[in-house]
């Protein structure tokens, strides 16, 4: 399996990027290579600070753009044809690289996918998927769209549901994965004018629809697949990571305020980490782009090389799936109700 | 100080509403009636459970009806006029009581309080205002709309503002209250249509605005008030209880699982009491519904008798402000944008 990893993307880039893809090309086996796409210059620098690089799966490809965490990502993307994501981009495109991971300006690597691979036929927008950690360790649940579209229509939600189900099935390996419509109330009547319509729609597709739920059943470790619009995905997302964080902060202040007590935190060392790693967003790997023919995953802009790591571990193992015709099939299998749909519009 | 309390809402009803009336009725020297509003031979036999009760300060008004939690709302309002919800807000209309607290249907709450007392001029949409716990002790932020509205207009959002401020500076005494508005980004271009209307709206009213803000911020304890549509407000708030709870299920199931971290839990038991207090949303008094002449209460549907303890506190602290009149200068302060706005409909 051969990654493009945009070497310039994200707070802490090339730094925690290039020691992420060493690690990944060290430790994992089934990634052939890695490409480390950004300013050559940098990159190498950086490859420099680490004793033992195994250079027979790292490449450094050189791009001389990149773009900023702030910049308008359409505008971006188009004046900087040559940044280190459309290169990550252009190689999947060529299928020289299996699968590409970015931290990098997330509006700007969807733009760029949706430029340069396009979408999958029949899918209106693509949506960006995160797995979020549920009280059951290996049962995470998708919710997408986390932010690719700010402002959905109904119909755009049936196939973020059909493109979860399907990477919920083919790379989180759960047999009927159960889908839910994030919403204000669990009775079927509840939500905003849009949600009400998709719920309309939800029960018509080919998918294990469970009806509304909420933000208390994110974490249950009920659902497999919830869909809602980016604004919200994005904001109940940032939430969750803001309330983990918050709590770690309590503990972090409360345990170690006397020794007694920085005994007792000693003492539960073990299940502190075990929190720690349960709160962490990091080892989930990033989240794919849903609905582009091609392995795309985006990686939080604060991403460090645990991050990266996991997220070439996520990214390997999506590829390895074949998403983009099954997605395809599916998104067909609904073509009555996507006839009834919009007009596909460019991002 | 008089509170009306519907003493049939909630999941607990009327247990632990006639619980936490008789604590606040033994305990609190500021509030002078308690008027218990249900069914009176329910209600009086809840009574007759507790060995000491301040009856001087305890009266049970009979309501011959309920609106269960699943009912719909506006529906409901209207077809049972001798409700406990109606015949609270019946109290505060005509000033026998200063303010209504219930646990109940919340949208029928809001419905009630509509019908019954109408809105404070200029006030196209009332809004529920739910105080979250930050960082920071004693600087809870206020989200609004917290599920009152589920389609917004920009122009909505400003009036949440002003009202979120008084209420913010008045009853939690922060003297410049700092207004943010909820986005997916911090950046001023930021949002969805709605917010980026708001945001262009919210700069030219009369609040302290500080711009968009992220989930990220919810908790930081840096935003007195944070404003969006009643959909987007529900779900961040259901999804930070959820998370909280899920951290706590963690903790629990860590810290006990063998006698070594048992010891460890027991050395970190007051440290596990404070965590539990900051993440306990019972604490922080109910929600005031924003916009109508008189103060309205809304608490949790799952309130234990703590929880209605603190809403009466902070409904007799809210009462004791004159938040109407305050509310009613400033919005008309606002009025050349209001009369931008569209015509006040219904709830």
């Amino acid at each position: 399996m051969k990654i493009a990893l945009d070497a310039m993307g994200g707070d802490h880039a090339p730094h925690e990027i290039v020691h992420g893809a060493v690690d990944a090309a060290n430790r994992l086996k089934d990634v052939s290579c890695i490409f480390l796409v950004g300013d050559e210059a940098a990159v190498n620098a950086e490859l420099a600070k680490h004793p033992k690089v195994n250079m027979d799966r790292l490449k450094v490809v050189h791009a001389p753009e990149a773009i900023g965490m702030d910049e308008a990502p359409a505008q971006a993307v188009r004046k900087k044809k040559l940044c280190s994501i459309s290169i990550c981009m252009e190689m999947v495109k060529r299928k020289e690289a299996d699968a590409m991971v970015s931290a990098g300006n997330s509006g700007a690597v969807a733009a760029s996918a949706v430029f340069t691979l396009g979408r999958i036929p029949g899918v209106t927008r693509p949506a960006i998927a995160t797995a979020l950690p549920t009280r059951l360790p290996h049962r995470p649940t998708l919710l997408l769209d986390a932010g690719a579209n700010t402002d959905c229509e109904a119909i755009w939600l049936t196939q973020f549901a059909v493109m979860g189900a399907t990477y919920s099935q083919a790379v989180l390996k759960q047999p009927v994965p159960v889908v839910g419509l994030l919403s204000i109330g669990s009775e079927d009547g509840k939500g905003n004018e849009m949600t009400k319509k998709a719920f309309q729609l939800m029960q018509k597709i080919d998918v294990n629809f469970r009806g509304n739920v909420e933000g208390h059943d994110l974490f249950m470790g009920e659902m497999d697949v919830v869909v809602c619009d980016g604004f919200v995905g994005n904001a109940v997302i940032k939430t969750a990571e803001s309330v983990a964080k918050a709590v770690g902060y309590w503990i972090k202040k409360e345990f170690f305020l006397d020794p007694v007590r920085m005994f007792g935190a000693l003492l539960l060392k073990g299940a502190l980490q075990t929190l720690r790693s349960r709160m962490d967003p990091e080892i989930y790997g990033g989240a794919p782009l849903l609905g582009v023919p091609g392995t795309v995953f985006i990686t939080h802009g604060s991403s460090s090389h645990r991050a990266i790591y996991h997220a070439i571990i996520a990214a390997a193992a999506a590829a390895a799936n074949n998403l983009t015709d099954t997605i395809t099939k599916r998104i067909a299998a609904m073509e009555v109700m996507v006839a009834d749909a919009p007009p596909a519009q460019q991002a």
